[in-house]
């Protein structure tokens, strides 16, 4: 954790600045007949949760480049995030990886009491191999042809229940590399058979208060076939399971130009809509910092999700998932969070019934210029605003510098080799 | 129609060199335990239809450049159609669009006769305003906002379902453009909500022996959302219509890079594949000619459909549909359907048994090149045979440029001009 | 054009509020070290070409939906731009294309005149046939197998520089459809042989105050292989012309996911970036209003373009080039001429020197939040008080619904059928 | 090596059918006029290097999941890569990377010796971090902001061709990973301009016989830009270097819907195409087996290759580059050097004469018609009869499977474990 009074400091001398910006603001959304104290609110209710393998420098196939003070374990990771949410009061809950992140439930517990933190949506893997396991991944988990290995990763989801039950979770996401590298190399309709199978298993052990979350992707680790591969194949899982299946989607997980904000609409329509995974990307799943790349798009899915919120009913679980290749993780966290809160709180300042009006008059001119009228506001003011008196700190990332924090447990955690492999 | 003896005459230039090479494959593929008649038969039974639009030169938004010998209208369209099916023995229906070729269905059934053709699927048109109609589609069809849009659009679907039990055919296919340009012009949840309640009028107006095909396609005419995006929203409506109700894939339809085979499986395995358009793309919804620009990508889908063919309830409707910018339309057409029967005859060819063995032990490799084996087979001699014992021609090309079919419409019909607007 | 009191009027409403949004934004970039009165000056001086045919409805192969007062030749056209000029001050050019725009030049001088406007860039048209042209652009135009054809279309871009040397104009643009929709249809090095050959011709009747404009675009109207299909074939054709000779950049134009800001800055580099398209699409030429799907994107062209203005001799060409399908054109040229003035506006208040200093550090984090700082703040303000000083509206499209001039036309030309033809 | 008695009783088993199958296809081709003979020499003279680290299992970001027998160093690799060439004779060549499969020259020479290989281009390595290494790459090589990282990068380079030089090759392969993850992070203009002036140093020391390759790709590892993006920026980098500086053209790495083969037609127009790094991609850089997913596309790049190998200084250097993750790397290289072959060959038989006569006068669906001739003809008694003259196997994977040579190598070579880091 980073010491109050660094933050305080760092707080006062930026204050009367955003005294003025946020009085500014108020008076011109107030001749926009707009609230800026109610809009402030709802920003600072809202929390996206952090995933605790992003605090960790990620790679691509090529190389990865760790930097100072990786974290080495999953407690280290539970500091990294707790300091996020000590300067940006957006990120209330970390979730969990497993097994990378296995250890007791109490201290689990005992460590995110200590750092302030709860815990989100757990997530298996089965994408990998561990060291003491039976069967391997290779050709698949929940779809593999055989039964055996097929039993494993539903055991092993089965555990990831179990731990979560005792941290407080309430949701299981999955997501597979299950797929195929060549044209032929697995039948789609029975692996797909396999994988429902393999997954009404899961969904059988869930808690009635859970949510079993499924992701879709459209290709990669496999290369030629993914057996969930784009939102109607995720939508037929979460029918085929029943009522506590849901969709989730990643923002980076579809084909080049697909509107993604639709498909939003439409898992919301039929109440599916399970959870987001935000990132950003320009190219595949690139994992970039959320809305690094086109922050309008995230602004189209926000207006959805505001759009929706009305209904009680609708309660998608909402993540950060992203890998930092080139930035300190905690920074890039940071300014993620805050992007979010930003699309949520531009597309809270849309005039929903001009915007309805226009729509119904098919007037696309003036219904898109009522949309971007919320985009182009600058709501930095109501974000700083919200975290100063939240007690986070109106700059995050200068306030995470001048607090030191990176040398501090660089100095703690012993240094990674990044000394790749030869996979080219 | 074509004189019987100029493809006699064409025929018994090529028949000694056919009878050789059919010979020698025959000979190849018994070594590779495969009865080469048992081929011939199911593709001789095989029969792809034509759209009557087909036979007409297309165009893009920039120009069109007509032929010679355009069809004014379809009986036009129908004769023209039965060159295509005298010469290939593989095109045994025709594919109406209304109102285009509306006429009386005496006169259709009649001149169907004359020309050796039956009907098939029906095609409705709420993409473009006709000169008598009351409400424009500029913004919309069975979607519109305005209720007497929608009701004009429902009541066309109608009539088309209406005309089509005069002339015998068995399914409508639905394709609207409805959709936006703008984000913000259209609300997502809304417009699909009026486009599944004006659906449901039609479905409810069809015959017990009638299919409903809904197509979905990515974007174009409208460039921000279209209202049937995908396969998934696809999906959605046929549940949500009943059981008559199905999807229709057509090839160029889908983002860049996505597993169109795999679509396929997963609407077959829900019992939800009603139908194809055939045709090939390299960008967009290019409508080239079938097999002409990924034809491995064609086999791929048919070895879907062969591995789905065992099931007797399976019969998914085949169509070709592309737009014939710089070829005489008949002779594309000819050999579309000539690609589409090979891709079936390659898939016939593959060793099913060896590929299910090899997808269950996981050898990518032997599984991959069992699939290729089928397709790198040249199967020509099998497709040449069928025609030629089915009163075709070995060479529709060939042929057809030897009747002098082109010069003669060209002297009857009118020239047409391609003088175009100023679109850009 | 629109009376002056009107836009009077309407000002009057709005002043009061632009007032002081001006000066909160005033005070608030003064807070950060900027001058809003600089950058409202060089906003100010900013101007982006219309395109005469950007002022008529557009539409798709499948159907054009006309709107109301359709302008019937260029004399019509220049009425409409001229208004467009009138309410933003931000469009003093047009870009005529031949020859849908052949007019006398005194005639098309005189109207300028008239209604305050100059001559942009000339464009040719070799993908359309015209009804008094011998031969036909079918199979191409300046690439064309045929000689003959080929010098046709070099007599015409010859054309359309005398006509522009007459009217003013120092650039002419050439587009064409020139490519192939099958593989083997044309080989494709000779094909750019006789490109190069025939635009060499162009380029020797070129004046020396002139520059030649040669535009690249992936695909449509050629489906399989567009002769001009990227940049780097563009930078090809620049090097063999010659000096005068430079590439234009439609932001439409590429294959998805390119980076265009980064084929700007390499043709900036290599001195060969000569103007812009300016549009906006989602998923391919879709010609949709410019900043209307991705405003980030075009932001980060305005910084490149921010960054090369140091140097004198840079100085390209700026047009909108889009095509209005579901709006009043003349509403959406000039909420496009906005949108490009402001992502340049939000592009002038980037700190450079810190962006620099960033960047040589790899401070990747600071560098992109220092880039989106420009594009975040809400600009408008500027924007609008540049307008109203220049003696434009504060609101453009407000003015001009209140003016009641579409219904004027519309009084004045007659109604235009959209009813289509049967592509598809 | 794999005992020559195996091979031989392999094919004694296969040789019949082989006979068989080569005289009808003979037979056929004699009939369209074609030789077999002379093709099968043309063939049986094609080679195409393999890349030292093909041998080992490949994987993704997400896991690797090694196979037995892994090799453990550089003579490993070459004795994979001999059994290649022993039962392909399709692969007399191969291709090392530094620091990877650095050894003294005299010990590389005496293995390639033993094994039957030479070597190939030099492909150098500064997009991963090295034990010994002073800079990291983390922020960029040959483009870095640093010099004295710039200068690392240069030398590295350097010792690749001194390297080079003591064993036979001729060429150097540079591919940097070097670009940006945001928008800002880099400025794109200067760090251009430090990869030419790195490149040219690079390029001074390159002796008078080699070749320098420079390879593009558009994204990964860097995923908002990389220095060298496509090929426009690739022929950029050849024309300031020099007449001994050409692109290297990798399949995979272009943007979706991209048509390469012309791509590889301006490239050799120019006289800078310099090699290939071939295999296949549904999605991005998968690095699948050559023409796995789309053989067409293959067949239509050495279409280009046929085109242009009648000029006599055109002399590409050809290699495999892929991943193998799910299969055993020395059957799916063995299975990839015979597709390239099998597209040779295919490209060989076209009719040149017709193509071009059917070119000349549009006939654009006899020319595509023509082209396609080639590609369905089976070839594969060719490959296999040129192979088995050679000493190869008829069935390279099936000779390969019968040898047992993975399970003795598996003995030999110890067990690696995949089990992976954190990086999702």
């Amino acid at each position: 954790m980073i010491k109050s009074d660094i933050i305080a400091q760092a707080n006062d001398a930026a204050s009367a600045k955003l005294n003025a910006d946020y009085d500014q603001l108020g008076a011109h959304l107030d001749r926009r007949g707009i609230d800026i104290a109610a809009i402030k609110t709802k920003v600072a209710k809202y929390g996206v949760a952090v995933p605790s393998w992003g605090v960790g420098t990620g790679g691509t196939r090529f190389a990865r480049f760790p930097g100072a003070g990786e974290p080495r374990h999953v407690f280290d990771k539970l500091d990294d995030c707790g300091v996020i949410q000590q300067l940006t009061r957006a990120t209330p809950s970390v979730s969990l990886h497993i097994p990378w992140d296995t250890q007791p439930a109490a201290d689990l517990n005992s460590k995110a009491e200590e750092v302030g933190l709860v815990f989100d949506t757990m997530n298996s893997n089965t994408f990998q191999d561990q060291l003491d396991q039976e069967h391997s991944y290779k050709f698949g988990s929940l779809s593999h042809t055989d039964a055996a290995t097929r039993q494993q990763a539903v055991d092993h989801n089965i555990a990831c229940i179990e731990l979560g039950q005792a941290i407080g979770s309430k949701a299981l996401t999955i997501w597979v590399g299950d797929g195929s590298n060549f044209p032929g190399q697995t039948n789609f309709t029975r692996q797909f058979e396999r994988y429902l199978d393999a997954a009404k298993q899961v969904y059988t052990a869930l808690p009635d208060d859970w949510t079993l979350l499924t992701e879709h992707k459209m290709y990669e680790p496999a290369f030629y076939s993914t057996v969930v591969q784009d939102w109607g194949t995720n939508l037929l899982i979460a029918q085929q399971m029943g009522d506590k299946a849901k969709c989730l989607v990643d923002l980076g997980h579809h084909a080049p130009n697909v509107n993604i904000e639709m498909i939003v609409a439409r898992l919301t329509q039929f109440g599916k809509l399970g959870g987001f995974h935000f990132n950003d990307s320009k190219y595949g799943d690139d994992d970039l910092d959320t809305g690094s790349i086109d922050p309008y798009r995230l602004f189209l899915v926000f207006n959805e999700l505001v759009e929706a919120e009305s209904n009680p009913d609708f309660n998608p679980m909402h993540m950060l998932d992203q890998s930092h290749n080139v930035t300190d993780p905690i920074e890039s966290l940071m300014v993620s969070a805050t992007e979010v809160q930003r699309a949520y709180a531009q597309a809270l300042l849309v005039d929903r019934t001009a915007l309805e009006g226009f729509q119904d008059t098919n007037d696309a001119l003036m219904a898109t210029t009522t949309l971007k009228h919320g985009f182009r506001t600058d709501v930095e003011p109501i974000l700083a605003m919200a975290r100063f008196e939240s007690g986070g700190a109106i700059d995050p990332v200068a306030a995470y510098r001048a607090s030191g924090y990176r040398a501090k447990v660089a100095s703690e955690r012993p240094a990674v080799s990044g000394v790749g492999g030869g996979i080219v």
